[in-house]
């Protein structure tokens, strides 16, 4: 098994089959029924290898989550609220923080960043109020959209928004691909380390990093999909295994690839439910996201500034 | 390979790997780039076989379908909306055709049926209209939910208002699944057949037949996914013949399914862009039911009567 | 002022300019910031003044709820569950309540009625945890759609459903035009009148009445709309009392109607953000719904069932 | 009457009540049972009383529309695709033409814009079929959303994203507010004005000009709304008209707009059937807009190369 299209920096690790890797720092722990994994990726040949860019990689994973379990969102939330606001700079003063909603809207699995960003607090446009409520931080939101509907490279579109914005923290949402069935709709992923080429299964292809931007790029994102070839290759290998078979080469899985898929365009596999669990996936997110950036507001003072 | 987990009758039919069957009789055609196939099920030893319940399935294919090319768009609507009139008794007098969109509006992959209604021309409520417009047929349509949603057996709903409506037929719209990826969002299939308990993914669960519902039952659907446990095993079986390995035994494959995909929930393969593909479907295939159920009206005369 | 084209009682009482009126009593008082307006409309002239059959109208108005103050839905919440759980007759044994989302989902403002279905924990279907769990009532929901949409009349549709689910109480949601635009989307009336001819905005035509499906009806409804016509109406004669000018003759009124209004269809009144005020609305009247159907669960409990 | 709250041209003419202007040409004329008035606003003086910046106006009128009717539907798209075709520049060799979906896509009667832009055929990012199909334009499409969505100036986003982009003209879709209903639907404005302060119901408050974007700047907008207050207005004059009585003065009028009116905040009067209204308006626009942007492809390549 190799790292093979997954975004999660916890499965390209597992993928390898080691307990421990030079240049890469594992932690387990548990939080009110959340596994946290942590995964510091610290050399560039640990980077290759993994296929993930140098930096931090926290996973929050909760298996109730996925079937809507109360108890297990709001668990999720408060981590995810309480770990961002750690990677967040501060915000003092006259600055704006600028989120990112990635993906296509028009696609199901791929509309969680749009999703999250209808849900955003947005305060930058409020001179006002923010000089009348000394607590309320600028934030600013956008939904760039993807280049097959813009025409445009979606990083290209994000530097000039933040040239306009000058954030002093970009958060960017994405919708991700994983490995295990298991963590579609169950995980959340937070990173420093921006998004860069090659990563995810989107369609935004240039890098938006801390050197890009002038300011740190953090990434928050939730598997919502699997590739099919990923699944027909694991389930040939899980059996291959089990009977202690060589392992299948390289060209007999592209073949067999091509011939139950390809003819087909690009096939995921996703949980029958995913309409709901992206809307719900995007409630949590966004409660964290908008707690973690307006620290001196209560729950109740930032949905009486929604609307 | 056995016809394990598929909505289409064809599959079913090849699935068994035979060319011929006793009480199976199949002819393929084709017709302005569309690959017609009727399977037509003549005995009870056969249906149980297949898992079909006897009468006859036609497949209308055209690969370029769904990649959105207006010329197949066009085939299959035409060849659907003729296919449709022959299986339509007389609707001549005082008579009306009761339209059945099944599947939940919630689930992307499973919003066919309601899609469709959305789209049909009704007109059982315009009795004004319709004595002023000599050549307008009743139609009612309807989109009773599924069992999850409504708390009631979807057949049982619609069996009592085909009580009140008292149609000379039955047509049935819903989201179907395939075993083979390419004809997925690629093939219609349309069946005199009813629908019948177990057959297809769906949460209606008895029978609407026309033994049921005292009138015929017309069925038309389109695969929109695949089971994600029927991919894994299709991938399997084919490296293995690959391999000229014996077939996995049942109880492996079974493990295999539990172990990538029980976690999980329901999984389902689908196309990335299956939200805009429902769209299209939809729109072909109302538009031919308009046509087949209309035949005294023009496509513009159907058009404006819409709203 | 007249009681032209408002659904709520306390408009039509208050239309008729009158502090009392023989067979209508009227009861206002206030809690947790709600103002609750009962009207009891108690003989059949009355009936006739009002345009309102007889039976019980309680309004729960917050100014507030219409932009979004959590305070202001939580109270309206808190309030409407409470009525509605006095209203409900007693669920033990082996009884079904049928919830009816009435309206159409396709008509932003009239969509009221198929959203809260959406969010209704429906039960019946769950024979083996209804009796593991004991507190479960049973619980059915349909959103039977317009007659425009399946030509089917609803009241029918929603009779014939209600002979296969013997509820012991129906509960019908729907949209409402308002008169007072301060009323649109701050407004609750919940009824035991059942939903009857010429009531409402709906296309819904025949009575559902205590009658008519042999168990109380229940009715809830939100105004989400003004009828264009109205606010013509009503502006003009709020300008012509203050000039002290004698009223407009009907036939004028008229006139105004069809030159500024008839070409254009139906036209109505609405706020700006109406597609966002329907769902906080249905979620509103959901949760209530769904805490006074089952008072021996906790929202927790309520939100772990749902999905 | 005055030019209060419209967006089209047509109207703040006709609102002066007077058959000629000065500094003001009108033109009328009808094709296919479509009228066209033609407004050009040539000084500033004129400019000042209709409120609108000098340049010319093509209004598209067919009451027909409204009700969805094909030959009204096929005749503005075929005029609308004609006459942008003429304001556009050559677009020869390597140059871009940039398409913006103004509103907000929450907001159903604002959402005209990036409705639009969902079914524009983008071509921008294929550079490699930009070259081998020789009659391809380059074609980019952003809805940037609205600054209650994202805390940034509509109009600094674009010039931002022109600043990237550097197209050879720029095409503004917006929703608009008409003063009389029947243009509600039926009506569709096309200027080489741009967009300006103060113009439209929008959020969008700075100027996309010639001069800002250092491109043409042509904006195509259909009515979806009539502000409440220009109804209640519009009400009171026609019936005082009627009377022979003196106009209301203006205080009067704002008395009568904060007591009707102003406890509900932005009230907006729509058809009822807005949702499709806005889908139907999107897809005769963006097919004339995909028609005026590649006139050497046909409307079935147009088809094959979206998706």
């Amino acid at each position: 098994m190799n790292s093979y299209r997954t975004d999660l920096a916890v499965e390209a690790f597992d993928g390898q089959g080691q307990s421990a890797l030079p240049g890469v720092d594992v932690n387990r722990w548990e939080e009110g029924g959340v596994t946290l994994t942590e995964v510091i990726v610290s050399d560039d040949e640990a980077a290759g290898l993994l296929g993930k860019p140098m930096g931090r990689y926290l996973t929050l994973e909760c298996g109730p989550l996925r079937r809507r379990d109360p108890d297990a969102r709001a668990a999720m939330g408060n981590l995810l609220a309480e770990e961002l606001g750690r990677m967040l700079p501060e915000m003092d003063g006259d600055v704006c923080a600028m989120v990112v909603g990635l993906g296509n809207r028009q696609i199901t699995p791929d509309a969680l960043g749009p999703a999250v960003i209808e849900r955003t607090l947005v305060t930058r446009h409020l001179s006002d109020q923010l000089s009348a409520l000394p607590g309320l931080r600028s934030v600013a939101a956008i939904a760039p959209g993807v280049m097959g509907v813009t025409g445009i490279e979606t990083m290209d579109a994000v530097a000039r928004l933040a040239e306009l914005v000058k954030p002093v923290a970009v958060i960017c949402i994405d919708s991700l691909a994983a490995r295990d069935s298991a963590r579609v709709g169950a995980t959340i992923q937070l990173t420093d380390t921006g998004i860069q080429p090659g990563a995810g299964v989107g369609n935004h292809r240039r890098a938006l990093t801390q050197e890009a931007v002038g300011a740190p790029v953090i990434a928050i994102g939730m598997p919502t999909v699997i590739h099919a070839a990923t699944l027909a290759r694991d389930a040939f290998e899980w059996l291959n295994r089990q009977n202690g078979d060589t392992p299948a080469d390289e060209a007999a899985l592209n073949d067999m690839e091509r011939s139950l898929l390809s003819a087909a365009g690009d096939m995921i596999v996703t949980p029958r439910e995913i309409d709901a669990l992206i809307q719900d996936a995007a409630g949590i997110i966004a409660a964290a996201l908008n707690r973690a950036l307006q620290p001196d507001l209560s729950d109740a003072e930032i949905a009486a500034l929604m609307d």
